[in-house]
């Protein structure tokens, strides 16, 4: 049956006028087909699900604490897993209890309800450009206004942050609310902040009051390099937030994430959470915490790093193989992506139906950008393919780009 | 180790400075201990949670789909769970399918959304008084303003909205935003509006083109007398925004809700819900989405309505034996809750302490009014509690407010 399409006025909010659908979202649904190789997305690989650890552990929790399980729990979270998220923040070098946690929807909610409780429309945020594009679409939702900083090799450009700050003393502009920054393996760029930085970029937040988010999902895939310690775990002040994910090291469809603040922060962030969605699901948090009490998550982090690190490496290879001299990207010590720059004159959103016509996808460089630059850059996952389909995407994606740049001719 | 206590200077948004811990949380920190008798919270009854059932199916599901189940999700929601609930929709006479449905993270979420799309700081809210409490701390988290309407015995005083429409056409008063309505077995009266009202209350809408959210968790808890259509059910414009869950007929652990909605509005749902928290658990919804198509939902909820039912004669009958005459409270057909009026000069918040002393605790009515009325009101919940120490927390209850009543003397 045909519904008559409904016509009368609608009232929207101010900010919902200006929601718009995600680019990438919409480019996304071109990649669904079986026939394409999508390097887009940002997905963890289903090889490394835990399918028979989560089918017991689940059970288990249903039959015999079904009970708590099944009912609401508190908004903060589950005490047990925000004890082991604490536990395992520490061995990181934050010093940090459960109560300092509370358990979230996804980062995305940590996004989110960091943007609910601190801005207001047209305050200002301090981000690395390009930056995460979910980031991006929290704070756009609360109508906040993004500063780019460039992004470089060892990561955001922290002496612009400080000389954009010095400036903004002498004006009559508002401070940025806070830096939001992904210093390790970032999203999208792979790049990770060097130690130095990180202190640095701490200093100047102590100088100037004020708040950095912390938004660490890639922390622990490591492949190569040694660890650096996260920025939260040198703040004496607590003006670090701290966001960590079981998404990237567990699963995905518990959507189950964390976020650390001290606690003034953390009370105005729980009661936002309580209106948003009274408690995070229950049932997902019990089955997450015994997979850590039962010690099974430390290994499974290790097979997950050891499939993206083959990975990471034939993709590497295969763009020394097959990419065109004029391109230049990225070489991440791990995360899941690497971040391709293109000539000047290419534009990757143009070359993106070309390449869906030769069955490989990737993400369009210019959504990470809040300002819309990036016209000639584009993402690529090593995470969600299997090390053939990336050899064989990238080798069809390096012909793609040759042919544009064959096309274009030289750079003007 | 002690923490200092961070000093600086925070920068929350307007909306944050203005959010207050829930009074309703507070009090219901004070009832976790073993000795009380709650009948306050609004908790479905562990007794009923399908713990075998949802055992088995949480292994099947990561067993035989986990690389679907554990993996991201749509952000509209897993499609066959979407199909269900709109089949489940459309047996209540509400013509709809899965595209017209969102899942959500509880129906909190649902209201969180409607909030952040439809309102501006100081846009007004029609609502019943008294409402859910959710609903109200949701509407302010975005600076909505509710104007309470009367709640009689037979739902909603619709004329009173219809003449302040009618008042508001002669003025330069913005139009409200929408219409917030718990048509059946309300939270927390437990009061059910008439077929005749919710016409009318549809037809008043759809003349001074307003959107009605009709908020349904309850529905399908009816222990005597016939059911009434939601309103939607007679929905030619689109205007009615429907909400249900599965938190009241299967269980609250999974945080699992729908909205539907037309197609522009449901759209910029889906939007909101993107940079929220992305999707909603798959895990959770698979484990649904399979109880249902086994067949299992149908018997599970008569098994719940049999139990609540049982403890909402109890419940009733208590009072009957032992609540002092000054006292008022409606007998609900169905639902989790009765509501009680005690004498003009008793302050039920006042009195809370000493029914605490007792072992006895309730909600204090004033929290479910927007404007702090209602002191002399409370709210039970029969469908957490066991019918013996309903029994028993009655007759306790009675007690306390015939001493009160004592106390206070004659209303003046």
């Amino acid at each position: 049956m045909e519904h008559p399409k409904p016509t009368f006025e609608l009232g929207f909010s101010y900010r919902a006028l200006k929601m718009k659908a995600s680019v990438i979202r919409e480019l996304l649904k071109l990649t669904h087909r079986k026939e394409i190789i999508s390097l887009a997305g940002g997905l963890p690989s289903p090889a490394v699900f835990p399918q028979k650890q989560v089918a017991e552990i689940a059970a288990e929790v249903s039959l015999t604490h079904g009970e708590v399980a099944l009912q609401y729990g508190s908004t903060e979270g589950y005490t047990p897993l925000r004890d082991a998220v604490a536990e395992r923040m520490r061995s990181k070098g934050i010093d940090v209890t459960g109560k300092d946690v509370v358990i979230t929807h996804g980062s995305q909610q940590g996004l989110d309800l960091l943007s609910k409780v601190f801005l207001d429309p047209h305050d200002t945020i301090i981000a690395e450009a390009p930056s995460y594009v979910g980031a991006l679409s929290s704070f756009h939702a609360f109508e906040g206004k993004v500063l780019s900083f460039p992004l470089e090799p060892d990561g955001l450009d922290v002496e612009a942050v400080d000389k954009y700050m010095r400036c903004l003393e002498e004006s009559d502009e508002k401070k940025p609310k806070f830096i939001y920054t992904v210093p390790t393996f970032n999203n999208p760029a792979g790049i990770t902040m060097s130690e130095a930085k990180r202190k640095r970029l701490l200093e100047i937040a102590n100088e100037f009051n004020l708040i950095i988010i912390e938004d660490n999902p890639y922390g622990e895939l490591r492949y190569s390099g040694d660890d650096i310690p996260p920025i939260k775990s040198w703040d004496t002040e607590g003006r670090v937030v701290y966001l960590g994910t079981f998404s990237k090291i567990f699963a995905p469809g518990f959507r189950l994430a964390w976020l650390s603040a001290e606690p003034r922060i953390l009370k105005k962030i729980v009661i936002a959470k309580q209106s948003a969605d009274l408690c995070s699901n229950t049932f997902g948090q019990e089955i997450t915490s015994r997979f850590i009490e039962k010690g099974m998550l430390e290994p499974h982090i290790e097979k997950i790093r050891n499939l993206y690190s083959k990975n990471c490496v034939a993709m590497l290879e295969s763009l020394d193989l097959h990419f065109p001299k004029e391109a230049h990207w990225t070489k991440p010590d791990g995360g899941m992506f690497i971040w391709v720059t293109l000539p000047e004159n290419i534009n990757a959103q143009e070359m993106f139906p070309k390449a869906l016509a030769r069955n490989v996808a990737y993400v369009v460089g210019h959504c990470f950008f809040p300002d819309d630059a990036g016209h000639n850059t584009l993402r690529l996952n090593f995470s969600h393919a299997t090390e053939d389909k990336i050899r064989s995407g990238i080798k069809t994606l390096g012909d793609v780009i040759k042919a544009e740049i064959a096309e274009k001719g030289p750079v003007q």
